[in-house]
Formats: structure tokens, C-alpha cells, sequence
């Protein structure tokens, strides 16, 4: 069976462009006792693609993707035949092989730093995407990062930034869901009206629109207690000046220096030592028995209509280059997504 | 009653100098109902008072000294008149009005952001300098980043950095004792000999000799757990490739930007993210529940000869601009205090 897949023809030089990628057919091998094929429905576009798509990644990271190798990205699919127990065709699951039309996939196989493992999901809660978005990874990020990693607590006034991001937007919503005061901020005025007047935050603001640290004080005029840090650099380099006093930080990523832009650190650590700052960096992984927890109280949320979700959908495998190149340049509203149309 | 103080007498342009101060004399008006005579005995010369000569100095810190008033510092002196029921006159007592010979001070006043208020110590566990050491703010600051601050767990490998100092050589030791494998770094080699030889850490290096993070290698080739930072920047930067999963950072301070220096952050924060890394800020102050503790530990630690004291003296008050230089360019192994002699 042939099937299409989306390959990196290319390392980015300088910013990212569609030609660094290809899609490409390849020959899918037999199915073998234990797999199942999956034909997929939904890939989740993730700022980790943006940072595996260079010759020399992060250190600690995921590895950079090979030349001509497929991608790996979370994904939603149907199972089409079986030779698994555990699952059986029309079965919907996720797993790390998105970027592709199908996919040879075994329980209990490859994972992404621990997440992504093959698994069966309801069809019950929400829309199969929404496993790639709040019922997935993205929202068990945003809440662990709030819950677990900042220590959210009764009172604290909380920033989040690329706030209308996948992840962003779920943690905004977490935060106001539980009474706080919530700031946003985004790069365009059309996700600064989404913060505002679909999200319902308390203050946001465009950051292209002045100084960051004025722009937030205009914001949060009595500081801030949290800070979900989706960005970093310039970004962070403001939390740790407008935190209160044992103020807390979830680094989350740092989305400024994935476009082969130059990564600035905060030039005022100080900061932390003054006001007795904590700065906690985590991979949601590492907090997996909150999984549980966290999904049952978003699926809550998302059952009651109080938790809304938006993607910016791609249409078709083809379109997946446009998706990645499209999260790098915060062109998306809500969670990246690319539909698979199959035929 | 006449009495000499040290003054700031221009504020710094690029290096610290000994010019920049000035010892003047003046007049104490007479003791009030409340206050105490103090004769000065010994002036702890601490990182934060580099922070105070500037005439900006970082946000949110105490205030920079104006020019031609006193410096302030920790101080330990003896009781020469008393109009206050709580203490009498032979007395030994911890107060913030070092930097002169006699001073005025009351139960209660002030202090140096929660820290140093009059009160007596004792004659029998240490000698009265190790008030301004071990036994006092210095040994607290140690303790708490260490215990409270790092977590520091059974198994840890500890970096402390500008280890051959006053807070380095007691968290170093404190470390030690617990023990852990220990790193020290200093910036020459009579202090690295010092860390080796006489406070036994298992490894050390003198940070001029090379690349930052291929000397922390060379010393913990299978990475740190917690790093203990004094000194911020290029150390910290180093220090966080070389964490691993889970790692802490109590960050102590940032000598490297005490002395008109730019200050550099560290550009990798993102391995914050990739290895679940904690840092947290502290002032010893905001963990005065600890202090009892951290007091008996180290009082029986100093009894039993297993924490060793060592300090640079500067003989008379008309050297504490040089003693105040000399730690600006780290010149002083151990803490840096100055020795009044009161004629």
C-alpha cells in the first residue's frame, strides 16, 4: 500500500520556508503480528516540530529530524485492520505518527519523550481533534503547567504569553475557570481580540505594539504572581521584572528562539534572588500522574461548554509545509491542525 | 562623643576604587531613652553592599547609599552604655551600623531588609566575628539555599560556585558534611588550593583557566544536581547544561554584575524546559523560620571542628575601603571583615 508522507527536503537557512519540506509516497511494508494501520484523520502542528526541523537541535531535545526521513507529529487516525488484541478496526486512536496518509503503528511502540504512546480515546467527550488539543497533550501541558509547576493559588494574578496559542489559550481559560485575574498576550490584533472577546481575559495586549515590560505593567498595573511562559527571552526578561514577591514562573518553551532568531537571555536574573522568584521548567511527561486528573476536569469544562477550543485547520497533507511555516510566524489562532483527506 | 564613619564619597565610574570612600568624623548626639552605646568590634563586608554604591542600583534592592552618609553593614560590637532594659553595658550584640566606630541603635529599629536587629549573642558557642559568619547571616544564607531552597536529597552532586567565599566555603561545607560530592570554583589558584586542601571538597577549579562549562565537566563529569550560585551569568549558563533532570539552582546572588560589569543572562534557558530544571531565587530573610535550625546545626557543626572558619581581616576602619575593593575583585578567601580599633 502506498501512502503519502511529509519529509524535511532541507534544513532551514535562516526562517523557515514551505520548500525545506516535501511530501513523498512511500510503500508502506506489510502489516506484521502486534501492529495496527491507522489511517490518519488529524496531526497536530507543535512548536516541538519547529524545533527538530534544524541540523543542530537544542541540546537535550528531541533529535533533529533527518534529511528525507518522515516527520513525527501527534496525531488521530482510524484504525483499518488489526493484528493487535487491544484494538480493532474503526477503532479511533492516537499516536506519533502523524504527517503521513497511514501509519503501521504497535502498541506500547515509539513514544515523544514519553508522550503519544498508541491509545484507544472515546468518542463521547469532544471531536476526535480535540484529542491533539485540550482532551491531549496540549491541555494536559497547560494545566500541569499551571497546576503542578506554578503552584496556581487563590489570588494570584497570572500572565500568560502566546496566549492565543494551542496551548496558551487552554491555560488562559484554566487560569479564569479558577477566578484569577488573566493577562494575554499575542502578536496580532486579531488575537488580541480573540483574548479579549472570545477567551474573556481580564487585559491583553499585541506585543509589537511598544516596550514589553510597559505594555504589560498597562496590563497588570499591581504585577503579576504567575507567569506560563509559552516564549520566552524578551518575554521572560519582563515577567521577572513585573513578578511580585515569591512569584512563579512555568517555562513551558520558547517559542522567540525556534525561528533560528538569536536566543537572548534575561539580562536581570537578579530579579529572582530579590523577590524570592521560582522559575520551573517542565515537559508535561514528567508529570504524567496528573494526566488523569487534568483530563477529567478539562473534559468537564469542555462537556459544559465553559472551555472553548479553536484551531486553525490545514486542509489536506499538502497543506502541512504551509501549517509549520505558519506556527512559526504566529500566523495561527488556536491549536495547528492538519486534516488528512484521504482518498 | 566623636566618632568616625565610613562614607561614600563619589559613587563608582566603571571599576570600584578606594577613592570612592572617605572616613569622616562625626559628632553622636547624645544616648535617648531606648537606645544603647555600641563600640564596634567587627564589620562583616558582604556582596551587598557592592549592590549600594552605584547610583542606580538593581530594582526592587535596597536603596543605594547616598553620597557622604554612612555605609551600613552587619556588625558585631560591645555594649558601652545602655538606656534600654533589654541589654546592659558589656554585652555583645549584632546590629546593621557597621562601617563606624560607635553607633546608636535600639531593639527593634531597623534593619537590613529583615535582617541584622539588634540583639545579644552569646560568648560561648563561637568567637564574636563568627556572628558575622557561620554562626549568623553568612551560615544561614548557606543552610537555607541549600536545605530549603535546593532541596538538596541524598545522592546530590553540588557546584557551588565562588566556593572559596564568605556563603560559598560554609554552603560548601554544609554540603560536605551531609555528604555529598561537592565541586567548588573560585577565580584563582590559591583558592581552588584552599577548597581541595582545606575544606576537602571533592573537586575544584579556578574558572580563569578555561572554558566554563568544560571545567565543570572535567570536575562533575556526570553532571550536578543543584548548583549553588553566587555569582550568575556565564556560571549560571554553565550551569545549566550540566544539570540534570530535575536539577535545582538556588540562586544566591550574581557577584559577576556587582561591579559594573554587564550583565550577560544566560542564553539557554530552554534546557530549563528540556530537563525539568528549578531555579529559585532567595533572600535569607524570607526564611526566618529556619535560622533556629540552621543555628543549632551549624553551633555543633563549629563546636565539634567539622566546619572550618577562615576569613580575610582588615586591621581598622580606615581599611574597609580596601577591604570593600578587595571583595569587589575577589581578592578575599573566606568572609571579608573588618577588625575597629577604637582607641
Amino acid at each position: 500500500m502506498v501512502s503519502r508522507e511529509l519529509t524535511l527536503a532541507r534544513h532551514p537557512q535562516g526562517r523557515l520556508a514551505v520548500e525545506c519540506f516535501a511530501i513523498v509516497e512511500r510503500e508502506l511494508g506489510p502489516i506484521q503480528n502486534g501492529q495496527v494501520l491507522v489511517r490518519n484523520l488529524w496531526t497536530s502542528v507543535d512548536a516541538s516540530v519547529l524545533l527538530r526541523l534544524r541540523e543542530l537541535g537544542p541540546e537535550g531535545y528531541l533529535p533533529p529530524f533527518a534529511l528525507g526521513q518522515p516527520l513525527i507529529g501527534l496525531a488521530v487516525g482510524e484504525v483499518c485492520e488489526s493484528r493487535s488484541p487491544e484494538l480493532a478496526a474503526g477503532d479511533l486512536v492516537t499516536h506519533i505518527y502523524g504527517f503521513r496518509d497511514y501509519a503501521l503503528v504497535r502498541p506500547g511502540g515509539e513514544t515523544l519523550a514519553g508522550v503519544g504512546s498508541l491509545r484507544r480515546i472515546r468518542r463521547d467527550i469532544g471531536a476526535p481533534e480535540d484529542y491533539l488539543g485540550a482532551l491531549g497533550h496540549t491541555g494536559i501541558t497547560a494545566y500541569v503547567g499551571l497546576i503542578a509547576v506554578a503552584g496556581l493559588s487563590p489570588g494570584d494574578i497570572v500572565w500568560v504569553s502566546a496566549a492565543a496559542g494551542g496551548t496558551g489559550s487552554v491555560a488562559a481559560q484554566i487560569a479564569k475557570l479558577r477566578g484569577h485575574v488573566v493577562i494575554g498576550s499575542a502578536g496580532s490584533d486579531d488575537k488580541v481580540d480573540y483574548l479579549l472577546n472570545e477567551l474573556g481575559l481580564d487585559a491583553a495586549f499585541n506585543y509589537h505594539h511598544g516596550d514589553l515590560r510597559s505594555l504589560l505593567r498597562g496590563s497588570a498595573p499591581h504585577g503579576i504572581d504567575v507567569y506560563y511562559d509559552n516564549v520566552g527571552g524578551g518575554h521572560l526578561e519582563a515577567a521577572l521584572y513585573e513578578l511580585r514577591n515569591h512569584g512563579r514562573v512555568a517555562l513551558c518553551g520558547a517559542i522567540s528562539g525556534y525561528d533560528g532568531e538569536q536566543t537572548v537571555g534575561p539580562r536581570n536574573m537578579f530579579q529572582v534572588v530579590v523577590k524570592n522568584l521560582t522559575l520551573r521548567g517542565f515537559r508535561a511527561g514528567a508529570h504524567a500522574r496528573l494526566e488523569d486528573e487534568a483530563m477529567q476536569v478539562i473534559g468537564e469544562w469542555l462537556r459544559q461548554g465553559q472551555l472553548k477550543v479553536r484551531s486553525t485547520i490545514y486542509e489536506g497533507l499538502e497543506r502541512a509545509p504551509e501549517a509549520i511555516v505558519g506556527l512559526a510566524r504566529g500566523a495561527n489562532i488556536g491549536k495547528t491542525l492538519v486534516r488528512s483527506i484521504v482518498t
